[in-house]
């Protein structure tokens, strides 16, 4: 579990595209579709606390979720909330998840508070915003169990990574092949930008440092 | 009315998530789904004065909407145009728009002009952004009427709130009672705030401050 | 073709809604439907460099396209992806594409990368942002040749003109008489918005400057 936290410190350093790259190469489809950053610039890295969401029945009443006290440091929590447009993630969550040291929060659905969530400079990666609540529309039905981000399932501890770009999902068994071929992508394609910067054209830089056959290269 | 220009100074200081909670008391869905800010940060509070469009027949004339000179200073400008991808609305209004006081502009479809809209820092909370002028696409058919945002009806006069999260609208007859429940809740939420801030685990702060049973005690 | 610069110089001073008012009045509607930019602020104006991406099937191996090497500098890359939730452009080709003096990019699809290319300030207008490679998964089918962007089709060297309302395509056919028109446009609103911060009346201000006839006045 030691090792998991330099991975973490890896991760940090590379874009969501090296670390898909490297889903790639294993056939893995981690991308989270249309799920996006509240606003620019932000990113995060951690293991998922996933959380599942279901719509009341009519008339049903039910009350907020209680999660956040049981969310340990340093995780990212996942919520499958099937892209419904009421909100299940707001201000008061987002200063217990502060105060808590927890990375930041993914939403198949809506926030609301986004004025001070922004304020707040904390990382959220969701379809959208909105103001009406999740109480007495969804409930929580399930704690630590694979859930559906997008079109990826995410499994409790899996580890999520996000920037500009989206949310792609590291399946944890295949983590330390994931980080060692995303390092590789990484290293290569900073080879290629050295190239372009001394004029060397796209075509010859790409294959000096076989970027189309990079895949065989590493699995060789 | 001096009544109603308090009440927009109260509404001016609470998130619209407060001011949905109020709504969901009441039993009323203000919220204007899909309807976002032109850029973050902006905001708005006042009453409606309310505009329906329709698509204009195969090769049928339709000069610009006439409109602008009869919105009072404080108003928001809500346009029904059935979420057109053809726009109502561009940097001329804007200007006669900050000129005449107008306090912003919602619309179910889109605005262009947007790069010195955002300059002039004029709120407008739209579906999109393009730049087909409506001209000769769509006409202007009724003013002061109610109308359709998103899922919610707009009648005239209603009070128009918007900030990042989104648009709401509250009933002009409920607007007293809206205004005291919101303010309520966003007292109770900072309570919550204190205590979270202190160390309390979010089940008891929200416990000790009745946060999932707070309609209830409100109404008693 | 010396021509042609001077009226990219005078389109950089224009909005892409006087621009789309021009083609509106010659009956061509180049607006390109929900391309939007990567981030606030992004402009551009050059002749399209078009390419044509088409789905791999089942099981097929597609490398990266081949291109960036033959677009000359000016130019404005245009990419018909059909809107696949696949990448076709990211920071290697963006790095490319700055050394090269290539203006920016129009995507109907997907980039990856974008926190890289928001700092490099690079102009990107697309359907959205993701981190999966087209590769293996499109394949470049087709250079400098007509293609569909949103609803428009851009043969290449048409100018494509794009600011935060999105992205407008000019026949290069019609360059002249959509910069004319446009220009005259601009100039009939300028003298608009000084009547208005004049304290005269939209309606007056309108009629003054033959707002809603000006396509008549113009053709005349």
């Amino acid at each position: 579990m030691e090792n998991k936290v330099d991975f973490f410190e890896q991760l940090r350093k590379l874009p969501t595209s090296c670390i898909s790259d490297a889903l790639d190469m294993l056939g893995i489809n981690g991308g989270c579709e249309l799920i996006r950053p509240l606003t620019q610039g932000m990113a995060l890295v951690g293991p998922a606390f996933t959380l599942q969401y279901e719509q009341v029945k009519e008339g049903e009443k039910a009350p907020a979720g209680e999660f956040i006290d049981e969310v340990p440091a340093g995780s990212v929590v996942v919520i499958a909330n099937g892209g419904r447009y009421c909100t299940v993630w707001g201000d008061l969550l987002t200063i217990a998840a502060k105060q808590k040291g927890i990375k930041g929060t993914v939403i198949d659905g809506c926030c609301r508070d986004a004025t001070s969530i922004i304020q707040m400079n904390y990382p959220i990666f969701t379809k959208g915003t909105y103001m009406k609540s999740g109480k007495n529309r969804v409930k929580l039905v399930g704690k630590q169990i694979p859930v559906r981000i997008g079109n990826t399932i995410v499994h409790p501890g899996d580890v999520i990574c996000a920037d500009d770009s989206g949310v792609i999902v590291i399946p944890q068994e295949v983590l330390p092949e994931v980080v060692e071929k995303a390092l590789a992508v990484e290293i290569m394609e900073q080879q290629i930008i050295r190239d372009l910067r001394e004029g060397i054209s796209m075509k010859d830089a790409r294959e000096r440092h076989n970027y189309n056959n990079f895949a065989l290269l590493l699995n060789k």
